[in-house]
């Protein structure tokens, strides 16, 4: 009766457990080891402490809204309504699950690029669609449009994206953006486009958020997480921007999906989000941790890949022997005392490029001591 | 493209906003208008101070899981494992939700009483499912185990139940378990039990969770919620109790649904928890003011229907004019500043029994200013 029956532990699961069973440094799922902001949490505790512990409206309270459109006017030049055009959720995933479940049904397929975040594939299949796979290049995962134009059918329904891009850190150019908003015109797609990272961007460059284009925006869910940018992965906390067409079927699903979203937490992150510079601060904070772990990292027998968003470095190893790089991660843990992901679990077929995905949203002295081991491996 | 084409706004958002813009009082939408206990606040304030704001494990933190299997030890002398028969999730909502899209495919038809709470049936519909709709009788709200056998088909997959049943607020009986049971074992069936109101039990009476029955829990979701019995709704907490088997599939849809839960609070809940004295006093905090709103009641030209458990009371009144039910329940927001629930809205069919539902989930001199007022009505 399954209708997963291909579906394991996520390997986040996988890896942070066997990184706890053998006091591995865990660089694995993706999450700081930092605290967040003593200020947010007073915010939340405020919260409770004035009472706000019973229903927020189903599509969230209206400042944290607000909040949000002050902050997409400020970085992408665009309006978003806050009335009808943004809907809080409990976390990006979640997010991304809702516009799924809202728009796929059984005949429909979707578009998705490997390596892939592990929720996207499952999640168009318990809503009955079907999944498109579309490699991104080796070693500099572009996407080749010309490969995407000859995969769409009458059945393509949507195209998810990901930019900064979970696992590789790539993101999308202008020029992706623009070939995009061929396709979409050209035959009625819709977008969904997790930009959880948006605020993890690398020297110099600029985020292309859908939201910059409007055209592409008025067939698009964007999804945004909170918890990945405010270093409280455990909120669980996120939202999705859409259109007001695409909102109003959004929001059908969500509010007997899960109806609204913690309350208290809305309030402490409405009143944070109103200083601009606990968002605009972000780029220069992670950049250095970037470049910092780049540094350390070329002491090791690993070369990195070239990214510029997210808080994940990928690294390239050369193969001695034929391990696979499950094997090597699972040696990497269990040897030398350091947990990161292999890159083949993003990949429906396992394709293996020798490569691990380092989670570097992590204290100086963790990456220290992390590269010190990593250096006998 | 609608999943949903004859999906509104939910009721209890409707009739929310109308109290808002009335300034009635709100005995409309389910939730207490007194805070939750501020030593549960200052659990939660601990676990976020103590830097408890990343991922919790999917399934979620051991101490809450073993908190929830001692309770359920106690009170209804069976035992369920932690680690692989409880889920904890972001509201009762979202664990209903999830336990069906675990199970339902297109072509699977399932059961639900009417009046049934208003997300069931898009829930259904949302994973492509068939609804079979079965009234309970009026005005005790039973179940007809007769009929229900009469509409079980090759394709009935699973059977909602809902006890302490919202919006009616009466209770299922050993005798309806054991009928139950004999379904169940009899067409193979899944069962989902929304037991959102557990404590909320009175007269004596006693909750007959799925969770005393083993036979039956083997085929059964029986989901729960914090908010509704701590006082605070606006949370989002709660969890899905199921067999191995099941909870097995249905971890699979959660981790790429939301993945994890809101962590500070599940600290904050575990600590709470932990005193049985948390939830053993509920019954008689709840029965007080339910006595208490159905003796100022007595003055008003309602006349209470039989109930026994949650916090709704439902009041029948005479019908002067053709007015429906929702007309009476607007005018009686609007002209006379108090908001309940026209029970028509349960129905699929607007049944309408001129019957309203109200909340009494409220401050003493919430109900006692509420009545002032519909004595005049
Ligand atoms: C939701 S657990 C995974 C966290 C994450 O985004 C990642 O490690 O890629
Ligand atoms: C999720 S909003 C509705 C609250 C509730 O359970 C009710 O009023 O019936």
């Amino acid at each position: 009766m399954s209708k997963l029956p291909n579906t394991g532990t996520t390997i986040f699961t996988v890896m942070s457990a066997l990184a706890t069973a053998h006091k591995a440094i865990n660089l694995s799922q993706g999450f700081p080891d930092f605290d967040c902001s003593d200020e947010l949490k007073a915010l939340v505790n405020d919260a409770m402490q004035q009472g706000h512990n019973q229903y927020a409206p189903m599509p969230g309270i209206m400042p944290l809204r607000e909040a949000i459109s002050e902050k997409i006017g400020k970085l992408y030049g665009q309006h978003v309504d806050p009335d009808t055009e943004i809907t809080i959720t409990p976390g990006g995933t979640y997010a991304i699950f809702t516009a799924i479940a809202t728009c796929i049904q059984p005949g429909d397929e979707v578009i998705i690029f490997e390596p892939a975040y592990d929720s996207y594939i499952p999640n168009v299949l318990v809503n009955g669609g079907t999944p498109v796979l579309i490699p991104l290049s080796f070693p500099d995962y572009h996407i080749n449009w010309a490969l995407v134009r000859s995969k769409i059918t009458s059945h393509t329904k949507m195209i998810m994206l990901n930019t900064p891009h979970n696992p590789t850190g790539t993101i999308l150019r202008a020029a992706d953006l623009q070939e995009l908003e061929k396709l979409v015109a050209e035959f009625n797609l819709l977008v969904l486009s997790d930009e959880v990272y948006e605020h993890l961007i690398y020297d110099g460059e600029t985020h292309q958020s859908i939201l910059r284009y409007p055209a592409l925006f008025r067939n698009s869910f964007v999804t945004f997480s909170f918890g990945k940018v405010f270093h409280n992965t455990g909120w669980k906390m996120g939202y999705c921007v859409a259109p007001a067409h695409l909102t109003q079927e959004y929001r059908k699903v969500h509010q007997y999906l899960c109806f609204s979203v913690n309350t208290p937490m809305q309030y402490g992150l409405a009143a944070f989000l109103k200083k601009p510079e606990h968002y605009l601060s972000l780029p220069a904070f992670y950049q250095e941790k970037r470049d910092y772990f780049l540094k350390l990292m070329a002491q090791t027998r690993f070369t990195p890949l070239k990214g510029q968003g997210s808080y994940f470095q990928l690294m390239q190893y050369e193969r001695i022997s034929q391990e696979g790089d499950k094997e090597f991660a699972t040696r990497m843990t269990q040897e030398f005392g350091v947990a990161g992901i292999p890159i083949s679990a993003f990949y429906q077929n396992g394709k293996d490029d020798h490569v691990i995905r380092f989670c570097f949203a992590k204290k100086k002295a963790t990456l220290e001591q992390a590269v010190e081991r990593l250096i006998k491996m």
